[in-house]
């Protein structure tokens, strides 16, 4: 029910087409979750500028196949995640101009053109090159959310003069994506560097009492320096989405 | 050593007061941590608007005294935080005009006026009158980084409607800060109804399998709503750090 | 906004007081939490045998107080949870009709007759006496919910024949809460011993490797026998409501 | 031996055609777990209505097409769990007339008609699609316990309003199994909704910090609403059976 | 119920006192307890040398004081183990010829002699002084179970000197308990020189990453020597229960 | 050096033939590993009616016959445990009189007769089907350990009674391993009803919160019955080699 | 039995004093341990330059007293780490000379100069203010060791250039010593600066998911930098102890 | 920028081809991290007698093909670590020198020779046969930074006298690695045998409560021995290396 609806219910009982009581019944009964809709409308607010999103990690590939042909028809953008090398494959068939990278294990299909929707830049930092599949996966995500993306990689703590050599590119951010395996320190150093935002990503990269991520995500968690958030292990689109709210530009 | 002091070097070195060897060496052992403020000089830009931060919980009275002292002299204004309400007292005997705030644990002296520096509002929203200290704590911090703030309380997600009654509240924020303990479910509804950036603090309210909010913590970092992101337990400071950083108008 | 407003509305829209526009506006901006308790209105449905609650423990003397005071005042039942020993006196001053349960801590204000509203018996059996506190905190909670309660008590599995012995009782009971420290074994014990739903709680009751309770809530969610569900460590009340939604007689 | 043995054997003892003392000895020595099978026998009020159930995860083809064959003799209706494909293939031989659902990973074979034994219906609510496989096998499962089950897919409380648009069925349902990975905020929502049991089942689904399903099941046990009780990790089957004995009509 | 009982029931069937009906209603009804106990009567068994226990830890003082009241009656030894020193000065008031000590935080009081009930003799190993408490309280408890004791203090495995002075000792013993905390490395060692059982009781001694025991107790359970048992972690009192039941003479 | 070695130095010493300083050095260098194996001797005394035991799961099948060559020589009987089919049927080709337990994953090669060296019998409890492979691994090393050795399978504490009628095996045992996993409860129940030592051993069987067999040993070292103690996950070598060490008939 | 009864017995057995089968017998039954500390002797080695160390945590001030006066009456020095306030002021009526150092919570009794025993200088660096008491039991202890010591505070990784302006310091020491709390991340900065060993120690500074310092002893475990390794949390007396024999000049 | 340029630009000052302006922008903008590199240069001190080392885990056989002949090509030593059998055959056939060792898992190109920089020997000592790759890895790298290597195997804690019978290597190492997985105890028994510092790596070998490694890990963070530091699970190479930096002569 959106407000025609409304406004021929009004009408209606302005013209004694329907009685007081058969409108209030009918008013009793509205579908709210309709109305919340069109009051709130977040999806299609949101939705000017970003891709339609699969996660295609727990899909088969004829189930991956049906929710990207759907999704195609709109002629939206299509960005399919955790996608392995055997599904993308399969999925190139029916999308040849579809984009698979192998990395960021990321499928691609660019239906329209790239608009720069942000304030600035996103930058995508990268501890280690193990790091590279979830930072990887974020800067696909961040391009394909219609943000101008730069990549920073090796830049772990361990030497930090390679981190320190790279100011400029720290400086030039709007949001920066700090990705770390290991013991996570990265984002510390770099939220010390500079006064914007900054989204810590732990990695499942590391052995032994890295527990798969948890104490990239602890160190993370802890961190001595101020304005850093974190989200979970291995979470590169996840992080490139919350860049992307930070970055998108308002009109407000 | 400032550029000033590098004019002088060189002005000497083209005077010939000073030797190229000698010159030489001077910039050889330069502190480069000098130039290193000079060059990045974070602390700086993100100082305008921002107090001095002196966390109580791990000091004596005496020691914050000392380092209030010190703060307070410059004329900027300073806060205090997990500050209990002994060492609370003894700091207002030297400072009368600080206000304490005793849910929040917060030490507060204003001596400059506040100036609106941010894009928009922060909003704080806490699910239970038990995640209050941790809420109170982002928004008083946030206020003294000089952002507008709203607060919103007790719209945990057992009485969904409660927080669906404030969907105006939710759209004005440029930032939200949801505060919750248990099971942190809210800034999952929450991430589901706005676009702008969420940061989800997880607090130790609870018992038993809460863990002292660990069973928030993983509820919010595997949140499924996209664009949120995570800060230690109770940490409302850390929160109200990173969304000024989200907040602040820049120039670019 | 309850339907007599709404009835409001829809006749002022037909006498023409209200143009359709207006009428439109006003209904867009319909508080739409309001239809949604019409709609639901789980809360008043609850209610009726339901009595006020507050849980006491991490609320001051002062707010205990506060907020009895406004649930007094229409006559209901109050239930506070997990109130000590001091607090219940200072409550007991200005309600000297209240009961304080010391084992059970709780604070009961009875106002209302109680009136039989379950389809059975509730049957709250504790695995050793130091396991009493949850179980009378559930035994207190189920009765204030308008349940007729019976109780077992030390019963545990290490010997067995004691818990044998009560067949009887297990069989009369139309829901069970079964509350254990230490290992947490007896609801699998109880659970196959009965075929009526059975709700474990797992209590801190322990040492060591009982890590506060840990130990019993993984044995209960680990139970060979079926029908089993569990609720967090030393949650009494929140056994007790479950139990009461299981046990409440319903028209249909 | 049951009560016609014991007759027997006091008859015996009166005609005297049994001694005191043998009779003594007999009795001293009497099966217990007889008499205590025929005062409890839980097992077989139990099985009217219930089906013959074979857990077929850590069975080989072989064990399993033993034991449904012993248990399909009877003429009962049996369901195997957690079957894969390979060894579903395998039954299907045996047991044309059975079905496999590839999701819920279940082997039924229906011999008895159902019968409605339900005082209402169970309704199994499901987050996300990825955590069918659990929501089915709970559904599956209700089912041959002769529940009427109806089902809710993809209502996860990011998009809260997906879940308000089935305020109806949540208000028809006697029982719910609310399925959930993640964030496993689900259930603490719909607990807030209705007033009817409420059964968590947190799933595995996740990655990271879900650390498969310990997440979920913490903030489940951490619900901040009343009336929840919880399972184990991808437990569907036990959600099943707990919704069948609080569902189940008796006739006192 | 005892054969007593059972042979006068069988007299009165013959004896037409009773009718069969009665009779078997009679024995339909015998509470199974009883012939259960009648059957194994482990209690009665074990007590044989065995003292009257009370936990002490979470009980108050005048609770204590009943039990031990009820207990003593009997003329039998009576053991409260983890007891305050205030608590214990309260029992001594009215048992002056009680023995409390206050490193195991026992109370001890012996009405029956001291009878050697074992095949040999029980030694309590202890790695550190700190551990000393729960030795203690294994060798105080093994004691009031009449077995013949002894003990070796400060024996760790960094000095591991220190142990192979004390081999003879460990060859006279026909139980070892060995308690350590820290990394638990001690029975280990131990049961690498002897052939008879090791009974390993991890202590909370420790700081940082001992996790209050933990470490102590995964060393000691995944022990690289063979025929180590493990208890709960400070439960020394139940790793003499068990020596005991290791040590105790038996006719067969 | 053994004995002989000593009286040869002792007797060139009377001699002449070595001087003192000599005799002085090489005693003083004496191996005292060598003394001490002399004096302790657990080894040897042990092996009397011990096994040669080999852990083939971390060995390759050419390593595994390598050992298992060199231990046959002697004549000796040799116990390889978790030993895989493939493993084990190269095994047999060298060694056909040796037997493979699939169920036990043990390969046994019995060149010794049986002798029965125990005070009394070894009685091996298994809760559920799923954990006989434990349970056997348990028994066949008990009986390679020349114990007379039952077993009791199925006996799972949500149908206690199964486990009750079989009291009478219970009271023959001497020892009794109890393995159990899911919520691991079996170890208390049985605790209760004897008055042997009780070794319990938790599996890794279960899913979800069983934590591949940490709720079975955290139930276990929380038993709520006296005389248990409990070992590794999965060890039912472990648990037969301290129940051999208890079982064991010493002359003492 | 040191070497002088090792001859005297030879002589015995030369002189025909003593037989060779009562020699054999003394030899045989030699206390092993006296020539095992006869050859090792590690604890004399180690002494010279080494204080006498009381672990002050767990011991009252009586027995701390007791075992410091048996100490200093041999002239050595006296170490008293973990000692409390009240403790050490006790200990100071005897000990006037003693210096307790409040934040390091040290007693030191000097009775012997300090005399340099090391190849360098043992460089303790701090990442907080909150970590100093760490710190500082780490420096006092390695003085007593009889090092030199320097120290560097407050240089976090959230001001990296703050550690930067100390290159100087870093290379000047031959062991380094990195205490931090909360993410940890100091060492790996400080390992990829030099090329000496680094001691981390974690520190329990921090809140949340600090955990007590598990978050910091992940991150320095896992550390990206090479040649790190780690001790416990707050164990500055170990870090020192181990620079200590890292430092200790030796013949060889 | 090394110091030539600098030395150009001051030369270019002076000779006024370039103005002070223009010197003072060029300082200014000095990218330090040269300058960093310049003062520090770890990198090539550390070189000297370290070869190029590659961690094969992560990568494909192509990308450690590719950056071994990048280094390869300098004439230096090249070490890969963690590379599969697969994976190393086909680094052979271009480098048919090298040398793969399987149990250590590592590929060795030695191109120069070997020489000794160490003050001493580096002994690896591994308790179990199960721990020899990671013993093996430690001392294959340890080599490779051209220091002496001793190894020692089996020497585990359950046969202590083993370990006894090797002091003399003991007191020969200038450091000591230990390699033990399961209780993880035999660095507390080695520590408590030298002076010597001693590198203690926890292996993953164990099952059940060995956590893959936690077990063996706590038990060497809490060893009782002082003097003991420790590395990551399974870090063979970190070991190495961080005892190279404490065994490397240097001239200081």
């Amino acid at each position: 029910m959106d407000i025609n609806d409304l406004k021929h219910l009004l009408t209606a009982v302005q013209n004694g087409d329907l009685s007081i009581s058969e409108g209030l019944e009918r008013l009793r009964n509205l579908p709210f979750e309709d109305t919340e809709i069109a009051k709130i409308d977040h999806h299609r607010a949101l939705r000017q500028g970003v891709p339609e999103v699969v996660l295609g990690e727990s899909k088969t590939a004829d189930q991956i196949a049906t929710i990207v042909k759907h999704m195609a028809e709109h002629g939206d953008n299509v960005l399919v995640t955790r996608i392995s090398r055997e599904k993308a494959e399969a999925l190139s068939n029916s999308y040849p101009d579809g984009e698979y990278d192998l990395l960021a294990r990321t499928f691609v299909l660019q239906q329209k053109d790239f608009q720069d929707l942000g304030r600035g830049k996103i930058l995508v930092i990268c501890a280690g090159t193990s790091d590279l599949p979830v930072a990887k996966e974020a800067a696909v995500t961040a391009r394909m959310f219609n943000n101008r993306v730069a990549e920073l990689v090796d830049v772990g703590v361990a030497g930090i003069h390679r981190l320190l050599a790279h100011t400029d590119a720290l400086r030039e951010a709007s949001v920066i994506i700090v990705v770390a395996g290991m013991e996570g320190a990265l984002p510390s150093v770099v939220g010390g560097l500079v006064d914007v935002p900054v989204i810590a990503v732990p990695t499942s990269v590391g052995y032994g009492a890295s527990f798969n991520g948890i104490a990239a995500l602890l160190g993370m968690l802890n961190s001595c320096a101020g304005g850093i958030t974190v989200v979970n292990i291995d979470n590169g689109f996840g992080a490139a989405f919350a860049a992307t709210r930070i970055n998108r530009k308002r009109e407000s």
